[in-house]
């Protein structure tokens, strides 16, 4: 019971810097979208090919959270916009990004003329889910290589996302995979969301979910 | 602070569930491995072959740990083992598996005659590293889709455990996966650790992975 008043105590300070975080992104014209999804999903390579397609049209800033590494904020780097890397190792290897620890990020983030922030969360399917960063929307990343039953397995995470990503779809002819399947599971816990099936590798899908991108962005400017 | 103090004190009382756990485990015969892995690494997949394979020769029992559910118990089920599913979403959704609650799924299971105890933790490649359950040994379940730098993102989990299982190795030639660098990663993290690579779906690899548990379960009693 202690641990369970302590974690609501957390969250609802969690919620409060995430209002501070939504109100500032509010005044600047920030789009934010908060990416999540298991470790290995292709989260990175979704976020370099979507940064490199749409960069030209609209300015990008990236803050990208890993317990340890800089490795995904390097590749991100090279689509040429600002990266600042979030290693959550210093704040205890936490499996999440938090409000606070977003809101630090910003402030050393170069967002003059940004139109878009893209946040890649730690590689968790389960506990990023519970906190809100003051984002405008969530996308889950999901590989067809993971299986038909993850979002009957990971409710939340596919309750509180506003997009899903089907990605590595160049690797279903070699997989026992069943597309009705995932795209039933994904309507059972969320009826509306829309659901983009791309393959970062070979760009196949991209043009549908970078439109709806794009269009998100712009309807809050 | 106080977040990092009341995450300190859970973990305490958490070791002396494990310890109660170990002695009990110990006390019985029983050798007990803790499975962990990204969501999606084919941890159950490798888990019903390891127990049909290895099932006639050494009785064993599973316990399941899944947020929602109970896919992954139906599955084990059919290998003959007794298993007991874990929802943690009675636990409040927990991204891991507490010794408490690995405590009350033993009490529920029948071991009469089990010398090995298999479970099978929530698919996270975070927290679980996290929580001691009195196991005998930790096992790291890393699909080769993943990508090769896992080992470095999420090193606590490749230092507390003591077996890695590269799985999915049938996927290989689809991939563009550079398997030197996987096990060099690994290495950097732990330079003895066994690494078997294996494929759930076609066998290929488990031989040596059979004996090696075989092994180690023979030793325990």
């Amino acid at each position: 019971m202690t641990e369970i008043k302590v974690v609501r105590k957390v969250l609802d300070a969690n919620d409060t810097v995430a209002a501070q975080n939504r109100k500032l992104f509010a005044e600047k014209g920030l789009f934010v979208i908060n990416v999540m999804s298991s470790p290995g999903s292709g989260k990175t390579a979704v976020l370099e090919r979507t940064l490199v397609e749409i960069g030209g049209e609209i300015p990008s800033a990236v803050i990208v959270g890993d317990i340890c590494t800089t490795n995904d904020a390097d590749r991100l780097a090279r689509t040429g916009a600002p990266v600042v890397q979030i290693n959550t190792d210093e704040f205890g290897g936490d499996c999440h990004l938090a409000a606070h620890v977003v809101a630090e990020a910003v402030s050393r983030l170069d967002l003059s003329g940004a139109r878009l922030l893209v946040v890649e969360n730690v590689g968790n399917l389960v506990c990023p889910a519970e906190f809100d960063i003051g984002e405008d929307i969530r996308c889950v990343v999901l590989s067809v290589t993971e299986g038909e039953d993850k979002p009957l397995k990971y409710p939340l995470m596919f309750r509180v996302c506003d997009v899903a990503l089907l990605n590595k779809i160049d690797l279903i002819p070699h997989l026992d995979f069943d597309r009705e399947a995932i795209i039933a599971n994904i309507r059972a816990i969320d009826q509306g969301m829309p659901i983009f099936e791309i393959s970062a590798r070979t760009a196949e899908g991209f043009a549908p979910w970078l439109e709806w991108l794009k269009e998100k962005v712009k309807s809050k400017s």
